[in-house]
């Protein structure tokens, strides 16, 4: 290769792509010269837009739906890094199909680097040997075939990551070569428009176009201008309008109907037994019906505590449906998401003050941004999970499916660079009693990490076991570990139908086993607990039953929750909420 | 206020700004309907839009720099909380010197959120009573200053956060209502070109503009064309031209000449004793002569050891100047930078294989993703202090100074989500001592955090002390806690002139305070170490001194540095670094 190549590439490219190459202020000769032999990424990314430069016309980015096989053929290389878009609720639907359609005789060995395992091309593309490892976060709706596809053994694991840090190795080891991001809409300069839900794909964007790789957006139209542009043009190599718009998971919609009465008391627990003690205000609420009861008692029981004002005042969160009574009530100042959720678009912009919108009235979710909110920023998380060991470390994965973690292990973990003091932080980190051994008599705050779960979950499977699921399944496909979701030392309450355990303030792995026990109800952890060591618990107040908190278990019923079904949650948004299909019976 | 109000305000501002308001898809009626009395953010960003507009000419959002001050009367209002950019290196210092101008009679009690407090302006601004209360990160250059302020209780200092954390703020607690940001140029559209030095700019303007917040910009210059687009016009509503081009600091450029023996034999220990047995593959290095002597002896010492290919080969990093010699040698694969360096921007271009460029051949740094990336995606931080305390804590606070901490608290601690496991983090959890204690008999890593420090410092002030005086400043001024910038248990590795402490090996409080006194020299703290308490730390490997390690201190030698000058630097660059003015003596 000559010092003058690549110039020449440039000029080409410059022809055909808008943007490629440098439109103003060119590299200094002295930067050409010298770049010889340090610009391999470069001419690989020229390499592979000049194979394709046929399938776009007139200069633009554009690409017909019916060339998107010959695009990924020609864009892709065998082994490549590729991000398919991948997050929790929005799918590059369209872009998974087609890559599902390649010659694996072209394009093989791919190393997948996405956020979440959610449709079944995401599954299949391994089937057919067009990829062949993946490192993820999330597989929740393949968790089984994903598992089936491990010990057929064609489909190497990574790692399963966090989303946060699986966008950290974004900018280290794991930049991906191609990324296929999906769009709301693309307007002809090739800006797109991602708007309520733009999830990962800023990320994702900047990952792998700083790093010469090539980005491939699938959108649902073609505009002549857009409400506003979330991703710029130069970020973008190709764009197709794909089929159909992408599709969306209503990932975070809880019928408030489906909602029992063991729930409420759970609920009831954390609010008057964590929640007013702590005085919590800005936190986050994992998914479920646990806390999808804690949001729907905070106009009713939460008044009636007189915590209105006291706490809940900041969340990151998704726009869960059942948020929507507190907020009318007035209860809550700011949510930043990290993704939409369908049906309650028109609701989110009908309360600019509350949610993050743009300029054009609609929200802009960003979950690299809300993840990192969500560790740095609150005070509280709050979740629930399938399994908790006796010292305490809880996961989602059994032997039959490799679930992974989403975002729990990031905002379920207390942050190490954390350094400003709220009331909350500072009294959970004073009530740590392993803080001394750690740091010496030096103050610091903790975060409140709170599982909230049934003894018993579906099918009577028992929540409390005494060793994880997870160390079958490590053993079976050799993990370099079992796949933990929140490690023990991160938890400070347990809370369950029982009570609750404040974890935190155990001194030894002997005390907190105890304490674990004492609210693990009569699984076959539970009924090991020796009595005398819980009354014992109680006494010091580690252990908090019903009683102690003074909360009648009787009183939790369903009357208590704020909107008894999706209808009530409709009518409380004042038709503003718009349900999916399949959460309408009415 | 109607109903139909908002909708009136948005046509009247259609007019002046062009993406002010929806542009398409305008709100349902349901939603205007709807939306009254949860509009009062955005009815106060058309109210302070209002009061300039005769600021703009013609649809424009340019603004003269003669009207700078009318401009930020104009949208400011007291108790405000403002952003002003405030990076490591990039200052909006045109905004910083209209701030202080602005009448406090108008403009008073602002609530500034920001990064760093490096110039004067941003202390005088306190001192005439503008602003009020800071929360902020790193103050370096005005700790003194800071110090002297609170004492006059002319500001209230809210929290020092690490850089990640106030970002995380930006979307919770402290979302700025205005922002002033520096961009290198304009296009006439308002899309902003940041390059090279992009740092913090994005994350700002993404949290103040979604929540109906003032974004100005000052630009070096306006130009028809930009390079590429780092900040999409959407998300700008003011653009200055400045009198200058934005003030930049060299905060990385460390010049080798000024490099001791003592500080390459501490290089040498952290090579042998640390980087070759771990295997680190992917770090980051604080700022300061220590970890430049490592990135100096890699090329030579590191290539004796037999270590190229080994370790180092993915950072997260400002472009060190120092790192010049091992990226020539062929150490390195990637560097993804948090902000640039002055005098490396043709450098940095000239090897786009191994930084992040865009499709204009420049760079684009990114501190909330290099910091997110240097929190979950690398195996270790290696960095310095001022004060080491008898348990590991460690801080760069003094009773004079209140310095803040940057980016050290976050890249300095474990992440609580990490999953991914690298050899060199299942070693060090594995060797971890407290683990068991805290989560049972569960694998899980541990991120090397290691101090490279002098035992005495500048001036002979020693390193080692019983007790922080972060303790007598948190005292004197009230904070809730002693600003620390790592605590104790996040520290892996202390490494001195003496040997290396393995803190995370020690089972109690008692042994690693041995472990530290064995390697603190003859500081106060150091000569309280018991001999024979030494000898077995040695016997176990938690302490090993050089002799230990193999290593000869004469050998310690400037020689092995693989440049001994700026100048070496340039050469070996090949022209292409192009060191500021105060570091050429040539």
């Amino acid at each position: 290769m000559t010092a003058s190549k690549p110039k020449t590439e440039e000029s080409f490219l410059a022809g055909i792509f808008d943007v490629v190459s440098p439109k103003e202020a060119p590299l200094p000769a002295a930067v050409i010269k010298h770049r010889e032999g340090w610009d391999n990424l470069g001419r690989n990314y020229r390499k592979r837009c000049q194979r394709v430069r046929h399938l776009c016309s007139g200069g633009s980015k554009i690409v017909e739906m019916g060339k998107a096989i010959e695009l990924l053929e020609g864009v892709l290389e065998p082994f490549d890094r590729v991000a398919i878009e991948g997050d929790n609720q929005k799918q590059a639907d369209f872009l998974a199909r087609t890559l599902v359609k390649v010659d694996p005789g072209k394009i093989h060995d791919l190393h997948m680097v996405q956020s979440v395992i959610a449709l079944p091309e995401h599954v299949e593309i391994f089937e057919k040997g067009i990829a062949r490892k993946v490192d993820f976060s999330y597989s929740g709706p393949q968790a089984a075939r994903l598992s089936a596809l491990l010990e057929s053994g064609k489909i190497e694991i990574g790692s399963i990551h966090t989303y946060l840090e699986l966008y950290a190795r974004y900018f280290i080891d794991l930049t991906p070569q191609v990324a296929l991001v999906a769009a709301d809409y693309a307007d002809r300069h090739g800006n797109l428009y991602t708007g309520y839900s733009t999830e990962d794909t800023p990320v994702l964007c900047e990952a792998t176009k700083f790093r010469n790789g090539i980005v491939i957006a699938q959108v649902n139209g073609i505009k002549d201008r857009l409400p506003r542009v979330d991703i710029q043009s130069d970020w973008i190599d190709f764009i197709i309008q794909a089929d159909k718009p992408y599709h969306m998971e209503p990932l975070f919609t809880r019928d408030p109907a489906a909602i029992t009465e063991t729930q409420i008391l759970i609920a009831m627990l954390c609010l008057k037994g964590i929640y007013a003690p702590y005085q919590v205000q800005s936190l986050n609420h994992g998914v479920g019906f646990n806390t999808a009861a804690i949001e729907l008692l905070l106009p009713t029981y939460g008044e009636q505590l007189g915590l209105k004002g006291k706490i809940c005042s900041n969340f990151i969160l998704n726009p869960h449906p059942t948020m929507i009574p507190a907020i009318e009530a007035g209860w809550v100042k700011s949510i930043h998401s990290p993704g939409g959720e369908l049906g309650m678009e028109n609701y989110v912009r009908a309360r600019p003050d509350i949610f993050f919108v743009g300029p054009d009235g609609n929200m802009r979710s960003n979950r690299a941004y809300a993840q990192m909110a969500g560790l740095y920023g609150i005070d509280m998380f709050i979740g629930s999970t399938l399994q908790i060991d006796q010292y305490g470390n809880s996961s989602t994965a059994t032997a039959q499916r490799i679930a992974g973690f989403g975002g729990a292990p990031n905002i379920g973990g207390d942050p190490p660079g954390r350094r400003h003091a709220t009331g909350a932080w500072m009294k959970a980190g004073a009530e740590y009693a392993f803080q001394q051994q750690l740091i010496g008599p030096m103050p610091r705050g903790k975060k409140l990490v709170v599982q909230a779960v049934e003894t018993f979950a579906e099918g009577m499977r028992p929540t409390f076991v005494e060793e994880l699921d997870a160390w079958k399944l490590a053993e079976k496909y050799g993990f370099p570990q079992p796949p933990v979701m929140i490690y023990a030392d991160n938890i400070t309450h347990l809370v369950t139908e029982a009570g609750i355990a404040q974890l935190h303030k155990c001194g030894s792995l002997a005390e907190r086993s105890a304490a674990i026990k004492a609210v693990a109800g009569y699984t076959p952890l539970g009924i090991t607990a020796s009595a005398k060591m819980t009354e014992q618990l109680r006494k010091t107040g580690i252990v908090q039953t019903p009683e102690d908190l003074g909360i009648d278990p009787t009183q939790a019923v369903r009357s208590l929750l704020a909107a008894q079904n999706i209808r009530d949650l409709v009518e409380i948004s004042r038709g503003l909420y718009e349900p999916p299909v399949r959460f309408r019976n009415w």
